[in-house]
């Protein structure tokens, strides 16, 4: 990607410091710039600091609160609970969510955590990711806007509800699987079009509902979801779980992000298990690496040059942004600096 | 699909009556009936009453008991147990599996259950609908022998992992999905390979990993995960938490169903969600009718009648082959002739 290079750590004190300008509290504001600037280390800069002149946008306008009062309700003997996050920065209520899972699942082996009233929170990848910290397996899923059509329909329905798995393992890094339930993301579309490039067939359907190659066509339609039925299916699911069920709006009612008059009201669902519930700790740990073994054991197809595991590519990127530095793009750097400047923040110089 | 039709109720005193033959408690036919019976019913042969002659095979040779002692383990401030299956029959594991974790969620509010030691288990949908049947949220894995090659590989090594998930709904049915990770049935390149027809791209590779349309070539090849990595690391998922997590067997040390000399060792998984933990629970029924209402008026694409929503092509055959018959093809009336006749079981005359 072509770009610019900045210290990864000097980024997270920038989104730390225009947060707290704004009144997020430290902790929060570190919680999110944690996030955020993971996604950009990982290469995920779709989920990076480019998200946060819209968070900043929404809490100016009072549509996104700085100081939600998020709460918890969940009896004493149960392992299910459901968190309102009262219209909070998604990533600060869904941190605080998923560390009530783990709890639950330190103290009933399994334990689940719905939340209502939240908003975009970033890449699913950064919740599972603390369920591993506790040596456990966790499971994060959200809802967001209507952008794909459903499997045999030509109008946007479903959202790209992302699936997030985290699950320890010994030798081998952890395994993070995040994926969205579309085909690819959307603004891969969005590249094509500003530069008028065509996009491989299968990704998106124009707006008569016919497959497309031409990206164009393809913004006026829209993407679809991965695997055909089964992706379509899944992302259904996904809505249902975080939405239908905890309170949170789904569907068509859910909130877009750059509609700045209303909440958003998304929902998110997390589930931790305990690996101590079945096994030694070690033992699985064990058995994981070799899993993974046998995975990468298997001869690669023409190619590639080995078979890998899911959340690879993710942290060798990781790997060569830590040393080098995070790529933004200049549109990415400008919004910004414009922020940084407004709110009197010192920005990073570029490496 | 060519063949002759049956009455379903007479099928289903088949397959008990066969089972009886051969020490397996009544209850326990009864269940196993249930399930390969409803799965011709809603037009999965595959996984129908095709599958009774291997299940018996194995009893007779030993390495599936048809009389096991199934043992559960889970204190009782746990809401995640983990059953011993006693390498039964799976479909009678796994009801029994099902049947806790639907316990479990009823105390608190969330329940899972895996297993080890069991063996091919049926559909997976048929456990999710007893979670729908008490109005829970249902979600049903298993492991299964390698057969796909992993994403980026050209060697068989992740299995057609299924998951199954059911949720209640109110003026529609409840929605049951239930899917494989493959892209594709095997059966259904077998199929073609013994008609010599060709298969559609993407389906399958051949034995050098390249993508094949030939399905003789497929035969000596594999199939492929659905969605690309995304399947790819759902079916190893799937594999983690049925297989690696419960003390099951996993990845390539899964024994084949039609290895007779050992035990399969297979994996499931079930998780059953309350919902009156979270909602009243009719609140939740109607949200789910406006979900699926707002999908189905999603206009169709272009070759489409209509949006169906997960599982409604399995409801129309189950309405078409309750009240016509199932259809068994010559073949698989063949072998359970074969079993009647040996085993003194009257055999259903055809519709």
């Amino acid at each position: 990607m072509s770009g610019t290079r900045f210290s990864h750590k000097e980024v997270h004190q920038l989104v730390v410091g225009i947060l707290k300008k704004v009144n997020v509290p430290d902790k929060d504001a570190h919680e999110v710039a944690e996030c955020l600037v993971k996604a950009d280390l990982q290469g995920i800069g779709s989920h990076g600091v480019t998200r946060l002149p819209i968070y900043l946008k929404r809490m100016r306008q009072g549509v996104t609160k700085a100081r939600p009062t998020i709460t918890f309700d969940c009896a004493p003997d149960k392992a299910m609970g459901l968190i309102d996050g009262d219209n909070g920065l998604g990533i600060v209520v869904g941190s605080k969510a998923m560390s009530h899972a783990i709890d639950l699942a330190g103290k009933f082996g399994i334990g689940a955590v719905g939340v209502k009233n939240s908003h975009h929170f970033g890449p699913a990848g950064h919740y599972v990711r603390k369920a591993v910290n506790h040596r456990m397996i966790g499971l994060a899923t959200c809802n967001v806007p209507s952008v794909m059509a459903p499997f045999g329909g030509r109008k946007p329905f479903l959202g790209t509800n992302p699936l997030a798995v985290g699950i320890p393992a010994k030798k081998y890094p952890p395994l993070i699987f995040d994926m969205a339930t579309s085909i690819v993301a959307h603004g891969k579309i969005i590249w094509a079009a500003q530069r008028k490039e065509p996009i491989p067939e299968g990704w998106a359907i124009d707006e008569n509902g016919n497959p497309t190659t031409d990206s164009t066509a393809a913004m006026k339609g829209c993407v679809l979801p991965f695997g055909g039925p089964k992706g379509s299916a899944l992302s259904l699911i996904f809505d249902i779980l975080s939405g239908v069920l905890t309170g949170a709006a789904y569907g068509k009612n859910i909130g877009t992000q750059v509609d700045f008059s209303r909440v958003q009201n998304i929902g998110h669902f997390f589930i931790v298990f305990n690996i101590g519930q079945f096994l030694d700790e070690d033992l699985f740990l064990e058995r994981m690496d070799d899993l993974l073994d046998q995975l990468k054991s298997v001869p690669p197809a023409p190619g590639f040059s080995e078979v890998q595991a899911p959340g690879d590519p993710q942290i060798l990127s990781e790997e060569e942004n830590t040393r080098n530095g995070i790529v933004l793009s200049p549109d990415r750097i400008e919004k910004l600096q414009e922020l940084a400047e407004e709110l009197g923040v010192p920005f990073p110089r570029a490496l």
